[in-house]
């Protein structure tokens, strides 16, 4: 089977029941036939948890850019811009901020419109372009986004922005998160769903905790952001949800 | 980041420390550099769970192949051959047989040379060509296997084949199996293993139970290969490690 494309393998939901499916990592992504659900894009240390509190604090938009030269392009565009470079955890030289969600507060933000280029999130929020809708998704907004979700006779895919195109256990736990609060409804769940559900059962009781064993928060515990993560690891904290508006996130 | 190749993102393990890493789909293997590890092919629906039960029943070997042409192809070289075709868990038309362990008893396989190919398990064997070793995993082998891999001083990836390239609960919940006898070892684990591992706390007590709510489980049942996910779920029934000579797996 070396000459099946993965494109072969495409999943749609099945019909009558709501697809309820998680994609662990962004390299899944061509597994799903996008189009057919809601996308939310997930990537809580720290990329989407950030855009849901600069929304929630005013920004009148977010443009999620692929790559820093494309972020960089904006500073031409005038003083309106904010511009945010983050590679592998660390604020690129040059730029405004990175995707510390302390960069994010109103007084920052507020009427603003921030460009932003992350290792992990943007690059999952541009591979699902071709959803009928991209909404973000992180702790801090989650019984708000759940809610709304509830309301979209739409299948839902959950989409894991991970690390470095890996699974990593936040965002899988996220996922599961969300999946908590829908599964009582008419959903169908796939198996990376059940897998992300049953990690939370392990890890909800005190999220930080849980996490704290992971490679990944090693990695931010290295790079001095512990403040950062425990930010994000705030439940409930905000009600915005980011959609994605031709190329900017708006508040839904 | 759209033009980053997934290969820019490959890992290697930790100096000093033994690597324990899980990848959790063959579509994830590019992530890896694999050439820097034991591989552990886990494909427990049906074919690592045949090929271990083959082995142990005293085949003389088994030739994984890619493509049910290159299968065909050894009908050819005469009549030493069983030739053993399965697309999408059924026998291809015109094969001797597909991968039901019960196709590999000791009267069926002893002395003979199956040529295999099946939908993941022979992709994911594929694709991890240039590990240091490749080792064939499964229940019925479980405590054999990683009694043996305690006693090798290299890094070790657990490669599940998965369903179509996406996640699988089986061969993640093996994985989660193989940790758990190996984890207190000096090993560095993966935010995948750590998950696997947690999914296996869950599991354990009843992996039958446990893997019942499956999407694939429910596949397999519709498929009428009940009595084959019973057999395949067997813990340490065989003690045979096939391993990966040339193109050939042979018994360790």
């Amino acid at each position: 089977m070396n000459s099946t494309a993965i494109q072969d393998f495409q999943k749609s939901p099945l019909q009558g029941v709501r697809g309820l499916d998680v994609c662990l990592t962004p390299s899944l992504i061509p597994l799903y036939n996008v189009k057919d659900y809601i996308v939310v894009v997930i990537d809580i240390f720290r990329a989407t948890s950030s855009i849901c509190y600069g929304i929630e604090n005013g920004a009148e938009a977010i443009i999620p850019v692929s790559e820093v030269e494309e972020c960089a392009a904006y500073r031409e565009k005038g003083a309106g811009y904010l511009l945010a470079a983050e590679r592998d955890g660390k604020v690129v030289d040059g730029f405004d901020f990175g995707n510390s969600p302390f960069s994010y507060t109103p007084e920052k933000v507020s009427g603003k419109t921030v460009v932003l280029t992350t290792t992990n999130g943007t690059h999952a929020l541009h591979l699902s372009r071709s959803a009928k809708r991209i909404v973000i998704g992180s702790f801090l907004n989650l019984t708000s986004l759940c809610n709304w979700l509830k309301t979209q006779q739409e299948n839902i895919l959950l989409v894991c922005a991970g690390w470095k195109n890996n699974f990593n256990l936040e965002d899988t736990l996220f996922a599961g998160a969300v999946i908590e609060q829908l599964k009582s409804g008419n959903y169908k769940l796939d198996d990376p769903a059940i897998a992300a559900n049953d990690l939370f059962q392990l890890g909800k009781n005190d999220i930080p905790a849980y996490l704290n064993k992971t490679s990944h928060g090693e990695r931010l515990k290295k790079l001095g952001i512990e403040k950062d993560i425990a930010f994000c690891l705030q439940v409930d904290l905000t009600t915005a949800i980011p959609v994605l508006d031709g190329d900017r996130l708006v508040k839904l």
